[in-house]
């Protein structure tokens, strides 16, 4: 491989002047900084990898998006997603969007423009689909519906959902609540969305009375969970079981320890995704685990197959949730 | 600024051959090649951003380096440092290290030759620090010395050590534990060791005995914790005040309530850090809080103003920890 000395003596110059053109830094005269661009080329040389990629049009990069790395559950994809593309020698772009219609669209136009190499979608898209169909990029979606030609990673929701319903069911509940996204939330395309309907069903077929409340999208923002949470058991004190996500859930189980509401004898609860902390509780929560390092793995060798040009055969992985008997249930 | 059009009539040639110079697909006479280039260079055209960065030698990239992205104080430390640093037109790119040597060279590696603008590392490092300071990158250090020349974020840790002693030794310890890091640990320059030897000389003071206990570095791994916790209050059944970080504390408080131990009364408890999560435990842990979101402001603005070529007058900024009081301690 040429180096700049070869560049240098290529072009009859110093080392130093092939250096100024290099870093654009200090006056080249036009027709010599020419004769060294035309000498680069013939000898083929690479001043640095951002030089290479260009040449190759390709950055060695790969951007997560997601609504939130605080959040636990992003935080742990992005983690696991993060150690799988470092082991295939791609570097990790994080964006957060925050459910802002204007910063998803922002990151979008970044993307394109720095051209990664690709896109692993974890947010809660606020924009028309088409916009994703349209960045001709590799792209794998978690847990998302964007569009026909995008591959997707997801747990087999509509499983999750019937495991947390039965597991209430064993345990005696005769009313439940869910927490949903709010109207608009639930009108984009997520299969996550699915384990809310086969919930609402599963206690229907049980003649069990079922409360879906709506909740605002993942967030890390502890005092919301907390007020709601305190509302809802003033608001609802004959509700015996809840079905929530994790951190919806630990503050359910707070307020009713502060409300001195007995877990699980007045109440049950099963949390959906088991991440890291939610082992930590006491008593400790019954889950349905999504396997959040397999989801981040298969989105991250999709997105590689992709970027290489490999055909995907299989558009829909999807991996399957285990429930994790607690101390809020007694069905298990 | 100049369009591919305009590339193409000063060259006089297609659009379509300008288009396979820049992609570098297809083939283009040397000659035609040349006068393309000529032409580009005239015209200052930028093909795109990746372009534009290698022109101006910059990547619009700032990589943060940190253990582990799952773990919480760092997811939110990430995540505060993405939203500042895209306010500021940067992309953030993550490297978890893992405590691994190996890990931690590779990224230094990859980091220089892609040429990110700047670096925010907080990682454990476990190389030695000259090869930081050898790096010639913008580098801001999170709670570690990299040398005399790379600006550092930090809090207080000597204020939260005494506030954390201080606060056991009011609600009536008589025999305290903290956990350390491990005997090689302690031995990286951390401005955050300091609060185990401030609290171990508060208790000193006070005559009050005081046990460090070695535990892993930051972790996510939920199980270590859990382990961790159970064999210590099997071992030390008389210690009445624990000093831990989040995760450690929620197992400690997990294991304590496990082995019917009242808390307050009987164990007293405070935790490091205050990352979201640690709010919603019931009883809720007394926490020396850190202003996460601020560290991570300050060390985006420093890492800028050094991209940005501006003197950094003052080398080390420090922040107040706060005393957030809880139901496991009761001085306040």
């Amino acid at each position: 491989m040429a180096t700049i000395q070869d560049v240098a003596k290529h072009a009859q110059v110093g080392v130093g002047t092939v250096s100024r053109v290099l870093s654009g830094k200090g006056y080249v005269k036009a027709e010599t900084r020419q004769k060294i661009q035309a000498s680069i080329e013939e000898l083929n040389y690479m001043p640095n990898e951002m030089a290479r990629n260009l040449f190759f049009q390709k950055s060695g990069i790969v951007a997560v998006i997601v609504p939130e790395v605080a959040h636990p559950f992003f935080a742990q994809f992005v983690n696991a997603a993060e150690m799988a593309l470092c082991e295939k020698g791609y570097q990790t772009m994080i964006c957060n969007t925050y459910y802002e219609q204007n910063y998803e669209q922002r990151y979008l136009e970044m993307l394109k423009r720095r051209r990664v190499d690709g896109i692993i979608f974890g947010a809660h898209t606020v924009l028309d689909i088409s916009q994703y169909e349209n960045i001709h990029l590799p792209i794998v979606a978690l847990d998302r519906e964007l569009g026909e030609n995008i591959p997707r990673v997801s747990v087999d929701h509509q499983a999750g959902g019937r495991m947390a319903a039965e597991e209430l069911i064993r345990s005696g509940c005769r009313n439940v609540l869910q927490f949903v996204g709010s109207k608009k939330e639930t009108e984009v395309s997520t299969p996550a969305n699915v384990r809310h309907d086969v919930f609402e069903e599963t206690m229907k077929r049980h003649g069990i009375p079922c409360r879906s409340v709506s909740a605002k999208w993942p967030t890390a923002d502890i005092s919301y969970y907390q007020a709601t949470a305190a509302r809802l058991l003033e608001d609802y004190p004959d509700i015996d079981g809840i079905f929530a996500t994790d951190l919806m859930s630990m503050a359910v189980l707070q307020a009713a320890m502060l409300h001195r509401k007995r877990v699980p004898e007045e109440l049950k609860l099963i949390t959906y995704d088991g991440t890291n902390s939610i082992g930590l509780t006491y008593p400790q929560i019954t889950a349905v685990v999504q396997p959040i390092d397999r989801l981040a793995n298969e989105a991250v060798q999709l997105v590689v197959d992709l970027i290489d040009g490999k055909a995907i055969e299989n558009k829909k992985v999807e991996l399957q949730a285990v429930l994790r008997p607690g101390d809020t249930t007694m069905g298990t």
